[in-house]
């Protein structure tokens, strides 16, 4: 299949560093969900154990990784990897609750059934709510093991909160849920998927950056950074709701078009959005260059954003 | 009306002291809801503020100022209001996120329509998962105010977010959605009210303590007359549920026997419930006594919890 972007797909040796890094944070995120639902009644561990391993891409907490050995390089603590994950934790909140009947009713997720769909809405609903306090304090438990100065360690709790909160995640999937069977301006999607996606993923780059000591300029660096390739990530997501396969996705194909909602490809044509998916990498580059910041890794994963099939 | 332990109603000079406290901690909490919504859509941001205007007792933010002043006498600064405004944002997700037409289905809420009845179950939805992670940043920055130590800082955003989590509030909540239509024990009703009500009512109190510099058997000493005062509360509530009038309670009366929950009276009769509160209070008060803790307030206070009439 060609890649996206119409440039090679995704090189094997960027596949394998990938899927290596996945298999780390899989572990942190096994490690870390004992943690989550320690002191919980079984019937709630049990839907949170079910969300929490839901199969994933895993691209926030290896871009929170990535951040962190941008300005560490050299052998990556266990610990970072359960900071990463409390990332990937609030993420998993989300999905399960943007399952809900009362939100998307959908019943299917990466191919498996959805949280509600398997346990019940107010399973589901407490179990995603009991996440937020879950990836928190994995958070900070995670922060106080890699000793990170005592300021920072607020302010890593304050990044992921804001992030996943009414200006963020939230806000996002707020306005995205008005904007279905209405049409909507480039200017709305941007304002939905920079809450919805970007405040997230940049909020992953930020808690690795700030664990490692950056400045802040090259938070504000990574930031941006974020902030571009995460846009890039949801115009993708939209084309490939067009063009890709089920079996790939794992998630019904052409759902965009059937719910109502506005997508990049609807405004601006399949070739029109993979431009600006294009053109949002490059500036994800810049701004890495900008501030100074030398990663061919993180420059690789802003590639891979629109070089990827599924 | 008579009192439930037997004993004369509320003190006019404890019921001046609570609503005067109310009166602050009513004005923390407007202060703090323009924080917790900043950046949010108005469509979120409005069901948000909704919820955070219930009104109601603010017995937990009144405990988190009782436990703060019992080790720092004297005038309270301004930022341990709002410090205890963040253990109120927490207790009103949970209402927010009860009333749902999943959970109880209940539409309404202190005399008003409940968030989901007026917004809708998403917004509802949506906007409960909001307030905990403002929650956190109002904490956080409540203690950064008040200069606590940074290590406290963190064990703060731990209290807040372990109490109103899977092991916590949450916890509780699903225990208790199980229990319905089921005959419960005394054991099992425990179960669930210590982790519904008492873990974040002890949360309030340790926030407060914690802020104030208390030692780790100070701690012990809330906690233990946080969970046996938060026990009694919900006691007492169900005896209210019996005994008491809609007009001074806002919520509909009998409501418990009409959905088939098990409550105190039912196991115990009224007067056997009482007696259990009233023993209860007493277990609370000793526990103070045996942590050193004199505070006439929180006394005052764990009387109140069974003298209440609404």
């Amino acid at each position: 299949m060609t890649a996206l972007s119409g440039q090679p797909p995704v090189s094997p040796a960027l596949a394998a560093t990938l899927n290596a890094e996945r298999s780390r944070v899989n572990a942190a995120l096994a490690g870390v969900a004992v943690q989550a639902v320690a002191g919980a009644p079984a019937a709630l561990a049990e839907p949170m154990r079910y969300a929490l391993a839901t199969p994933g891409k895993r691209i926030r907490p290896i871009l929170c990784v990535s951040a962190w050995r941008a300005f560490r390089p050299g052998d990556v603590p266990d610990a970072v990897y359960r900071l990463a994950a409390a990332v990937e934790i609030v993420h998993t909140y989300s999905l399960v609750h943007d399952d809900l009947p009362c939100m998307d009713d959908d019943p299917v997720r990466r191919g498996r059934p959805a949280v509600h769909a398997k346990f019940g809405p107010a399973r589901a609903t407490l179990a995603g709510a009991a996440l937020i306090p879950a990836a928190v304090q994995v958070l900070d438990a995670a922060a106080a093991e890699l000793r990170v100065k005592a300021a920072t360690r607020g302010a890593l709790v304050v990044e992921l909160s804001r992030a996943g909160g009414a200006a963020g995640m939230v806000g996002g999937q707020l306005l995205d849920l008005e904007s279905e069977g209405r049409p909507a301006t480039a200017e709305l999607l941007e304002r939905i998927h920079s809450r919805k996606t970007g405040a997230l993923l940049a909020a992953a780059l930020r808690i690795g950056a700030l664990a490692a000591g950056a400045s802040e300029a090259e938070l504000a660096a990574v930031s941006a950074y974020g902030e571009a390739i995460g846009l890039a990530f949801q115009i993708v997501d939209d084309v490939l709701d067009v063009t890709g396969d089920e079996a790939s996705l794992g998630k019904t194909a052409g759902k965009d078009e059937s719910s109502g909602k506005t997508t990049y490809p609807a405004l601006f044509g399949i070739d029109g959005a993979r431009s600006l998916a294009a053109s949002l990498v490059a500036d994800a580059i810049s701004a890495l260059h900008a501030g100074g910041i030398h990663s061919p890794e993180l420059e690789a994963i802003a590639h891979y954003v629109v070089e990827r099939t599924s």
